[in-house]
């Protein structure tokens, strides 16, 4: 029975596929500006389905962070609508001529960026991202199925139903996003062997939901996974910017991917750096896990011992472990052994240190002397992102519309044949 | 026990890596011309070598195909050293800024290509595709790991031991090619889960090798797979031209992917176009199978009549099946549900159903009025190629080397925060 559902979803989305692929991009501009005013308009509909979902979720006792991923409320319908407002404005992503090449047999090659197809999504208890990543894949002309979770299902469904009237206003071709009202698990199981009709499949939420699609699927995987991200202060830093950067990269926003969540610094200015450091993040309230010498130089400040599990750990909170190290090399031993390949810093103004780190660092995106909450799909100039790939294929670090489409290979020539 | 073989590999390969992605190009090319020169001279040790798996395969009654696959003579083996020398030239694919972008903060953005990391290649019994496998990924800083079938498995020490004598010779790190000369198929099941070790699998062969390798990987997977090529003759086509292109797409070489399995024919040229081709193609010895109306027209030629079977399927072979459509939708809706989305042509001098077709046929190669057979990495500028991927995630059509490469995101700041 489930196979037969997901036989009929893909094969609706398939066809949506196609068509979406060949419209124009004023006509998916139409459709993003009519959704966005038809969800300013329905806020109160929307809102009052999000009740639903926060009712149920405080009655089987979720926590507040939980309650607060799922909540809907003004700000974030109108975050949802400036989103699809920008995302009709950008740059139309299909149709570049990623290369030319002019052969010497007269055979005009060229690389055009095209649609993957279709796209599947599974995602846990956000109801923005049903928005986010519809518009995205619209855009990008993909066809989308989306699988939200259950505890987010109502909110889910009233957003799904305002994005598809103002489709259906505009005449856009059936399907071209489909909701999955049924939350069953078995569904996502057919849902990740059917390779035939899925492209690509992005999971969205936390390590336990990405194991799962890894292990399961059969259809190529981009996975959003976590971020254990790093700051090095070399022994050739300015240490005033340091001491920026680093609280920065930990306090500004400390539940997200982006954020610091070690410290690696060079032992020759461990005792110039370290106590400043850290008397400013202990009065942010961040909790300091050091290594032995931190703890030593730190005598006089509140630090536990950092053991191997807090290096790779994610706390995605006001919590920092810092080390100590002997060299730049044994820093980026620590980074290829603890990280996640997200985002890692080096702080210096020794330009040779500067670039044996950008080499060295097998990570999506490297910085020299600049925070790490800079990775975000906006503040690399792609406008809204889909998520920030810690994978190495197809896509790397933030992903935006450009991210969501392929390429092939349209070939002009005038009778070549192959001798 | 085949589990703690697969560590050890993957992490003597992962450590290879490392070094070898921040390898200077000349020293790459310095490895390269000495595994040139060395396999020349070893010629008579490389062909002896392959004198024992041929005498192994003729012993247990492999077919003629077979064993002309898994010899290795003079001039196969002068293409292997060729192909080193040619890809020592090449340029670097390592380093090049694909994109740059400098912020309003002051922060330069740089999109700059770095190798994959470690690659996995399982392949059957050419013993070339370890030679050209070992060089590819070393021209691009990856570290492989090289898993031949049994059959070949003498010749492929023989090429494994030169080229990792001249590697040795030149210095080269060590394990940056691993042959796997166990060949044992539970090693082949650990190396398919070992998802921290290796970063991509690339299978090279038969249908049921990649469908096994896409069944059982944690590893993402690109997959050259079938090729089941098409050429339409628009209504709007030159029918000299038409014949030209169809004949060579078909004859000139038809045991390879890129070669034409189906022709499609407009119904208001087919009288005029049908004959003559035919004639020509059986006058080469090519088998047709056609459609009612094909059937019909050439009815004072042999012609069967083609099942949905044969529309699905890649005959490598002088066999051709011949469909008469109503309409270039027709075609294109034909091309979606048997192609393979490998190489696919339209003949016309229509230019808009040039570019409906090109826009409609969702395949690596779209051609208009050239033959299918260009679809190689040579005859697209690229140099040697690891394969053509029928995948649309990361790499579309000829691999190479630039395929072998990802890329990172390299941020100079002068101490940016973010608000």
């Amino acid at each position: 029975m489930y196979e037969e559902m997901m036989k009929d979803i893909t094969s609706r989305a398939r066809k949506a596929a196609r068509e979406l692929g060949i419209l124009s991009d004023a006509a998916k501009g139409s459709v993003l500006r009519k959704m966005a005013d038809k969800m300013e308009m329905k806020r109160d509909l929307l809102k009052n389905a999000n009740k639903e979902d926060i009712s149920r979720a405080e009655k089987i006792g979720k926590n507040a962070a939980f309650i607060d991923r799922l909540r809907l409320d003004d700000k974030r319908i109108d975050a949802m609508c400036s989103m699809m407002r920008e995302v009709a404005e950008l740059d139309d992503p299909l149709g570049r001529v990623l290369e030319r090449n002019e052969r010497p047999n007269g055979l005009i090659i060229e690389k055009v960026s095209v649609p993957i197809g279709v796209i599947g999504i599974i995602y846990e208890s956000r109801p923005n991202v049903t928005a986010d990543c519809a518009v995205l894949c619209l855009k990008s002309g993909n066809a989308v199925i989306l699988r939200g979770g259950s505890d987010a299902i109502s909110s889910n469904k009233a957003i799904y139903g305002v994005m598809k009237a103002a489709a259906d206003e505009e005449g856009l071709v059936e399907d071209a996003f489909i909701l999955m009202e049924d939350t069953s698990r078995a569904l996502v199981d057919e849902m990740l062997k059917a390779s035939e009709g899925i492209d690509l499949i992005m999971p969205r939420g936390g390590e336990s939901l990405i194991q799962r699609v890894v292990e399961q699927s059969r259809i190529p995987v981009i996975k959003h996974y976590k971020g254990i991200c790093h700051v090095y202060v070399d022994s050739g830093a300015d240490l005033e910017k340091a001491g920026n950067i680093c609280f920065n990269a930990k306090v500004q926003r400390p539940g997200v991917c982006n954020a610091m969540e070690t410290l690696l610094v060079h032992k020759d200015i461990a005792r110039d750096f370290l106590p400043d450091i850290a008397s400013r993040l202990i009065g942010s309230d961040v909790e300091l896990r050091g290594c032995e010498r931190t703890v030593s130089i730190l005598s006089g400040y509140e630090v536990k011992k950092a053991s191997e599990d807090d290096y790779a750990t994610e706390y995605l909170d006001l919590k920092l472990n810092i080390k100590i190290v002997d060299s730049l090399d044994e820093a980026v031993t620590h980074i290829e052994k603890f990280g996640s390949h997200h985002s890692d810093a080096i702080i210096t103004d020794n330009e040779i240190s500067a670039e044996t780190f950008t080499r060295s660092v097998d990570s999506a995106a490297v910085y020299v002397n600049a925070s790490t909450r800079f990775t975000d799909g906006g503040e690399f100039g792609k406008g809204a992102e889909i998520g920030i790939s810690t994978d190495k294929l197809h896509a790397r670090g933030p992903m935006g519309i450009n991210e969501l489409t392929t390429y092939k290979y349209v070939i002009k020539g005038t009778g070549q044949i192959r001798t």
